[in-house]
């Protein structure tokens, strides 16, 4: 008997012939004694037709409203999909997050799951139910009803299979595992059977698109395996978990490249050199849920202040510059620089704890091309740097070339 | 200071545009102190889209997962209504009816308040909002999503201004109030300025479209006022209530006309003249939440055995004959016959109580056009005829004719 939280994107459901197909495939793998959560996401544009009517509305929508919104997209496609199963006679049941008591926070469209009470979703799975449950979304203490952000379904697939501590989550994708790099960008990029949630979580991070950030880290903390696999076809993809099961995938140092130009740089000019700035710089953006990365102090040219450098994603760029704006009274900084012209490049693999050199190997492959390094950030298995975008493609694959040299392929 | 609940149907806000008139035509009414709770329904045509992509999937979708489904158009529209009050810089919230407290029995697609608890709604009126609820909708126990069946709405507003005990509950309609008989089919009718809940209630059971007759029911059950107006001006419409305040609304006899073509006359023919059959017939109907109406027992042709007749609505008529097909065996009738081309024409007023001879004076009048009398069915406060279908306009023209001269207008 397996016990499986399937997660299956908006794609999959796009149109009636889609869900079918959908139910079909779920149905010809299901052995009689299965227990099968499914975990989906709205149909096809739905949520992109919800914004555009939304945005006839205002520009500015309530988070709050925002979210009542979005979070009918989901309620109609597991409607349908427990409906397609039943008329295929199997037992089916949907619910919406609240339903699947998906507990959030309360930041409005972008909130975090605190906890998932799965006593009603075990129920139905125990009476014979194929349980269909709504991705992105949840429900506060107060009864508010919250998203997790765009693809939050990922999160909401881990958190259910870690609340009904189910054998692994798979999620469906359009990709058929993990790469060492992005194959669209690098032909020759490699696919991992394994994968540490560390090095996937820094992937993540980093902007390789496979698994949200969040995903990850939930089956990090829960000890829930993830299967990254594909919705064309049934080849085995990526196993995401705790340590690696296979010594074979232990061979390279880095594991994999991530590159990400949903980024911008904000550099904070001539920043009093005293203590507590940075502190309630950062904190003002932490306040505004503004995530921040790749910060950078040093000493400015103008005398006994600092320039703060850092990147933001190019979606928060203007709240950011809207609260430095608002701090510069205050802190008595010079100016605010930002260029969204750029893209982060980045290198993951445990491997490099126990391999000096990793980082200046990195750095020649990029000077191999003559690509001009703006920022350096590095953490325990990573090492990132910030470049001018057009050459976003050409780093990638001069850095790929160097750690996966194609005969090893 | 008002306390009123207003409900608005789909067309009010079926695009971006009048949600924006709806929101300027509240606040321009609104005193500072009003507290106002907005009841409203699906935008425009959203409901039968729903259902025509549920009809892609099957042609007989569960009913929970129905309700799942249409639930979603009610939440679309009051996100984009409370996000346009807040825009005109009105404090607003939005709450679906399990936010809103509408607890329901669990009978999917017309299910039944139990009960409404407002102390959310209030909160949030005593924090200055204008308060948005899904009409419509509401949950179960169990925590399951319902509705109440089409014109649920209406429903919704009267138990949401029970629950609150607001002063008044505002029907916002596409007439401008209740008339003696149907605007369009008989061009004399005259608006009523008030009607008691009896009598609208027999109207609206009888097919006068105006009001949902659960709606009406849940105002007589917990003394509250129903003002039934226009959308489309501002003229005062009918209230309706539990006794007359108006002496001149007094003075006709009969108080309004229904005449409703969406009946269906079943006929069972040659039913055993044994205690216990029509018992055992109606309580399977009545199991299978089929409303059956205008029942008449008479000797059949056949010895020892009756005809028993009755109206349901046509929605209903194929699961009756279902429900009668499985009885055959049991109770050994001769045959069931259906006739769909039927109306039926009914008078209703609490005065034909002290006056003798409104039976007569309305199948005089029907006779003066040589219409046919099917069955005949009688209550307290309403004659009702059912006729053929083809002769409903003349028959609701001639008995109004008879009951409202025109001079009188």
């Amino acid at each position: 008997m397996a016990f499986v939280v399937k997660k299956f994107g908006g794609s999959s459901v796009a149109t009636p012939e889609k869900i079918y197909h959908l139910v079909d495939r779920v149905l010809a793998e299901k052995k009689p004694d299965d227990k099968i959560v499914i975990v989906v996401s709205a149909m096809g544009d739905t949520t992109d037709d919800l914004l555009a009517l939304a945005g006839r509305i205002t520009e500015h929508m309530p988070k709050r409203e925002m979210d009542m919104l979005l979070a009918t997209g989901e309620q109609v496609s597991i409607a349908l999909l427990a409906t397609a199963f039943m008329e295929r006679g199997q037992k089916a049941i949907s619910f919406t997050g609240f339903q699947a008591g998906i507990r959030t926070n309360a930041s409005f469209t972008k909130a975090s799951i605190l906890e998932v009470n799965a006593d009603r979703v075990k129920k139905a799975l125990d009476e014979g139910n194929i349980v269909i449950v709504a991705g992105f979304q949840g429900i506060t203490d107060e009864g508010d009803i919250t998203t997790l952000g765009r693809g939050g379904s990922d999160t909401t697939a881990v958190a259910v299979a870690a609340g009904l501590k189910a054998d692994i989550c798979e999620i469906y994708t359009d990709v058929d595992g993990v790469y060492t790099a992005d194959p669209r960008v690098v032909p020759n990029a490699i696919k991992l059977k394994e994968i540490t949630f560390g090095e996937m979580l820094e992937l993540a991070r980093l902007g390789a698109g496979v698994m949200q950030p969040r995903a990850v880290e939930y089956g990090e903390l829960t000890g829930t395996d993830i299967h990254v696999r594909s919705t064309f076809n049934r080849v085995e993809g990526t196993i995401i978990r705790g340590e690696y099961t296979m010594m074979e995938e232990k061979k390279f140092i880095i594991r994999g490249m991530a590159s990400d130009s949903n980024v911008a740089k904000i550099a904070v000019r001539g920043v009093p050199d005293v203590p507590g700035v940075a502190y309630q710089i950062f904190d003002a953006l932490a306040k505004e849920n503004i995530a921040v990365d790749m910060i950078v102090q040093s000493a400015s040219n103008v005398k006994e202040k600092n320039d703060i450098v850092f990147t933001v994603t190019k979606t928060d760029m203007a709240d950011t510059v809207g609260v430095l704006e608002q701090l510069k009274g205050k802190i008595g900084f010079v100016r605010v620089d930002v260029e969204a012209n750029v893209a982060k490049v980045s290198i993951v693999g445990a491997g490099m704890l126990g391999n000096p050199g990793v980082a200046a190997r990195m750095f020649g492959a990029l000077a191999s091309e003559k690509i001009n390094l703006d920022v350096i950030s590095t953490s325990e298995i990573t090492i990132s740097c910030l470049i001018a975008k057009e050459d976003e493609k050409k780093a990638v694959n001069v850095v790929h070339r160097f750690f996966f040299p194609t005969e090893e392929k």
